[in-house]
């Protein structure tokens, strides 16, 4: 698979196909998918008003997706309604699934999500990658995925592709970490390094936990900011329901947008990045605190215990956010910030001082900040849902398959 | 009209088209145009293997284009070719035109730009509109417009809409200027202003300037940021070939991206804005001058004439642009920054110290800066174009109309 599979498509098309009768049908099947799925059980004649075709030319497809097991028939809608009741279609438990993996700087994750967005299986492993060498890491990554995929399997569903979320930044190839600095990787092929048998994608771990956000959020517009931390400050510019991933796919790049022009050197070769007042070892060194394994634990704990220097350390850090999420807000004009990933757990000690910063900086009324309910499963399920996504998109390509 | 006409579709099969027959047939005349326009004249065989279609079904498209007076017919194409030589199809230099309008600060224009991009009309006003009152403002803009209308009906054209640059904000009707605190107006709906016998669509002077730049530059990427200043400092962000917007119609504003924390304050409620340090005011007053009309032309003149307190101001303004750049390049990942507008004819003295601190701040290759050869006309043929590229968007529309 060349083409990555996690765009952004919220109400799926499929746009890059043809432009050909058969293009147009294939094109149709999606609707058909998107729409059941989103506001499923429907009849056929709910979809076909709802997606603006005849009643004739939507039963066609859907009889196709039925004989593919992407749609399944529950029994005669509910009474009451006008005219004969047709037969509720519901998108199938069964058939294909998105594997999502996760590959953190202290943990591995691997989920598998069926074409109704439920989560069938899972397993993690907890424990810190940073330093290791990445064939081990990866091996243990193939297992749980073998366990992962063993379960959906037993379930009836069957493994439609395999997308991973990483710490780093990914190559257009959408298979090569150029580089993940915190677990100390970089120009590794993972599509090399496991086993071959599945499409795979991989993605910047803000990337696909602001994917999920557009997807799985409540109430979460089409055009927002999504912000996440793992160590890193990383960021998902979502941009009318589509992610924006810039030229090199190094769009979103928070952490590294200058908060005090002379302040300290930063890593990336500028000075008074935000990561440098807002990442989560200079928010440690604030407080005089010593990185471990459980870094936003300890924060969060000392913080909610009442650590006055850990609460000084995190409001200063709402502050940094403040001036940096200024300058975002004035170039994207986003309808709302979302803080997600590890500073969802943070939130009530960042959130008072950074939205007291992006009030006072704004005439008009300031951009919305609201905390993601996803918190760190955001790059895990975002993953998993970006192959769902790509079936729901383009049926008929998994149809042939399957 | 109630959509905006101004949307970047540089391919532009105008994809908001119903996925039916009839919308197919209005996407793959879009395909025909946009194919001769941009690579004719071409042979229809010619176009029918560029855009997929076979030659008949081409055929039967192209007809219904030189009936609706879109493309013509040159004559037998070029010797030397294989085959029997096919008569080659141009756009038409006759039929609908572009009317772009632009209510400058120190100016008022109206050009009209033919289906091949050739500018046919255009009249132009001197002279300051700082605090004048809309209405006469309009008026004058109306008289140039009946000019350039005039002009045009000569040629054999006949007016698909107008489009109207304004130095301000635009609420997302695009007729209302939210506010243009140059002029001095606010919540004006130029619709309601001017004769309403147009297509019109009013956009901010630095979105149409961006758009312009998209779709005439030499060798412009397909995603970029254009930072473009009339007094204030503003930016057009294309992504993928289209315009970001934003969810207010607000972004771009770069000359409010914070740059020294605790700097200056600024009308827009912040402080240390970029516009405190490399507006047109912040630099004339760092230079010891006074405002007046011609201020970039004051600015270049002194400069080009070796004055140290001018050049020694725009060296500064060029870093601080450095600093509130390498923000958006770490947010935006655009393949180039493109200084057009007014700031065109005060590159030499801004770029020097502008590159410096972008590259400085970044570990990689940093993000490539040029010159827009559009310079302060930008905004004006951004206007016109659009309108030009609706017809060639959705010809099937215009048939209709024409």
């Amino acid at each position: 698979m060349t083409a990555p599979l996690h765009e952004g498509h919220p109400t799926g098309p499929g746009r890059a196909l043809p432009d050909t009768q058969q293009g147009m049908r294939r094109r149709n099947l999606a609707r058909v998918m998107h729409t059941v799925g989103a506001e499923g059980p429907l009849s056929r004649a709910s979809v076909a008003s709802r997606i603006g075709l005849t009643r004739a030319a939507v039963s066609t497809l859907v009889d196709e997706l039925i004989r593919s097991g992407l749609l399944e028939e529950l029994g005669p809608e509910r009474p009451g309604r006008v005219g004969r009741p047709g037969s509720a279609l519901a998108v199938s438990g069964r058939g294909p699934a998105g594997i999502g993996a996760e590959v953190g700087v202290d943990h591995l994750a691997v989920c598998a999500v069926d074409l109704r967005g439920e989560v069938r299986a899972r397993a993690v492993r907890h424990g810190t990658n940073r330093g290791r060498a990445p064939g081990p890491v990866l091996e243990e990554l193939a297992s749980l995925l073998r366990l992962v995929v063993a379960d959906a399997e037993r379930e009836g569903l069957w493994p439609a592709g395999l997308a991973i979320a990483v710490p780093g930044l990914v190559a257009p190839d959408a298979r090569t970490v150029v580089r993940a600095p915190n677990l100390g990787w970089h120009d590794l092929d993972l599509g090399a390094l496991l086993p071959a048998e599945l499409p795979l994608t991989v993605d910047n771990e803000a990337n696909f936990g602001g994917l999920a956000e557009l997807w799985l959020g409540e109430g979460t517009p089409r055009d927002f900011l999504h912000v996440s931390a793992e160590i890193g400050i990383g960021a998902a510019v979502v941009v009318d329901g589509r992610l924006l991933r810039g030229t090199r796919g190094f769009a979103g790049e928070l952490g590294h947008v200058p908060v005090q022009p002379d302040g300290p050197e930063c890593a990336c070769g500028g000075r008074g990045c935000l990561e440098q007042y807002a990442g989560e070892e200079a928010v440690l060194r604030a407080a005089g605190l010593e990185p471990g394994e459980d870094r936003v634990g300890l924060l969060a704990g000392r913080a909610a215990a009442g650590d006055e220097s850990v609460r000084q350390a995190l409001r200063d850090a709402g502050t940094a956010f403040g001036v940096a999420l200024t300058g975002a807000v004035n170039l994207l004009d986003p309808e709302s910030v979302v803080l997600g990933g590890a500073l969802a757990a943070l939130a009530p000690w960042l959130l008072p001082s950074l939205r007291e910063e992006l009030a006072r900086r704004t005439a008009g009324p300031a951009c919305a900040v609201s905390v993601s309910r996803l918190g760190p499963e955001g790059p895990l399920l975002g993953a998993a849902h970006s192959v769902v996504r790509t079936v729901l998109d383009d049926p008929a390509a998994v149809a042939e398959r399957g």
